[in-house]
């Protein structure tokens, strides 16, 4: 079986337009599929309307039960539906789901060190056996970040570390290509040059971008992320533009590709 | 196959410790069984706490655009994924789900005649397939009380009327046992007295005690819908507390049972 693990950004939920013609593309892939959304701007939006003062760290979000009920409605309940309606009015069987949801993603809270995360999850467990049979039974996972304890509690978890560990665990029931669709055309030499796209990167190479420091910092946790999961038997991984994904999917060369 | 099609009315979702021995309840069910979920207050502090003034005329939300938005967040953000995480807590392998969620439940935008309710959806169509393929992979659905048009709209509608339409669609394929759970103890014939329980209620009786003013308004939509839906092939349906979840599925005679 042939999979496609596709995370869509926060900046590309907030295009609207971009945003329509990506879900299109989404419902044309003709193979199986799994739609993994972020948050975008909403959750930062709403947290201001309802003067709950957004913290960051490291450019993750500070969680504390205030902030988790805001992400939870905003992601799980507002984006994560909006995106599950609108694949269905273009004929793609969509199911809006978070971790907790057929216990699909185990997550435990993050252990205080220097910093306290919060309601913040970090993945423990995939169950690849029930994605798969909701695979099966003809239902496109659309996958909110969030996550749950076991125990009762929703945490909230990285969208792309969701992404690389549905990827790595499904990859042992079926091939997969695991792609990170953003605002951007793919990796970049120089963040000033969307020509500067490269095209292909393995390991060694992605090291010796690090340490010249052509790679920037946001970039890190992605690829770090995205080569994890293809020493773990993901068969490929695609950073590319939203706009983009209909090529890839045809196998058409277009952003940035990953390899062992 | 023996079907529990459940409703858990938004009073219950209130108090929390009333919810959690539901859940342990609804847990222990060993028959197929589905969950749907009111709303509770909850939309409504959020709406205030948003300056959106909370609109209702005959018991029902007008929902405008913004108050989409606060039900959309709670009733399928926080409610839904709050009760599947504690569900699977208590190894219950629910899957939360909305309407749009595998498009199990499509609804028309009301019409607007005296009043507009805005985004308020009636239903037309329940995909009882769908239904039973999730079912039949052993999750157990919690739907909360939103739907889809099919052309991509989120829309509000009644968990009541839900739960009978599901309950009617259902009843095509399994023995349905629709239970309204809500914080009395069944069908009063004096509201203020908790032992004047109605033990059983035929449609002739209902007339009867509807002309002679003894059922009251609030209860008037619940009974309709369940009287359409026994009408419509549903086995039984009872209403009682929620505290007696466990009894009613063991066949025990509590709330208030109706009957063709």
């Amino acid at each position: 079986m042939k999979l496609f693990v596709i995370k869509i950004g926060g900046n590309v939920i907030d295009d609207e337009k971009l945003l329509f013609s990506f879900l299109h593309d989404f419902t044309s892939v003709p193979e199986k599929k799994i739609l993994i959304h972020g948050g975008g701007k909403i959750a930062t939006e709403l947290s201001k309307q309802l003067n709950i003062e957004p913290k960051m760290v490291e450019g993750r979000r500070i969680t504390d039960a205030d902030t988790l009920k805001v992400v939870q409605m905003v992601y799980g309940g507002l984006i994560n539906k909006n995106i599950t309606a609108r694949l269905q009015s273009m004929a793609c069987n969509a199911i809006g789901l978070t971790g907790a949801d057929a216990d699909i993603v185990q997550a435990g809270k993050r252990p205080v060190k220097d910093i306290d995360y919060g309601f913040v999850g970090d993945v423990q467990k995939v169950n690849a056996e029930k994605i798969n049979a909701l695979l099966d039974s003809g239902f496109f996972p659309v996958i909110a970040p969030l996550t749950h304890d076991g125990k009762g509690q929703i945490l909230n978890t990285n969208a792309d570390t969701m992404a690389s560990a549905i990827s790595v665990a499904m990859a042992k029931v079926a091939e997969v290509n695991l792609v990170y669709c953003f605002e951007k055309p793919g990796v970049l030499k120089n963040v000033e040059d969307e020509n500067s796209v490269i095209r292909k990167m393995n390991f060694s190479d992605y090291e010796k971008y690090k340490s010249g420091g052509i790679i920037s910092k946001g970039m890190i946790p992605k690829l770090d992320n995205a080569f994890e999961a293809i020493k773990q038997g993901v068969r490929s991984v695609t950073i590319c533009h939203a706009k983009e994904l209909k090529a890839i999917t045809a196998n058409q060369d277009r952003g940035t590709r990953l390899e062992a």
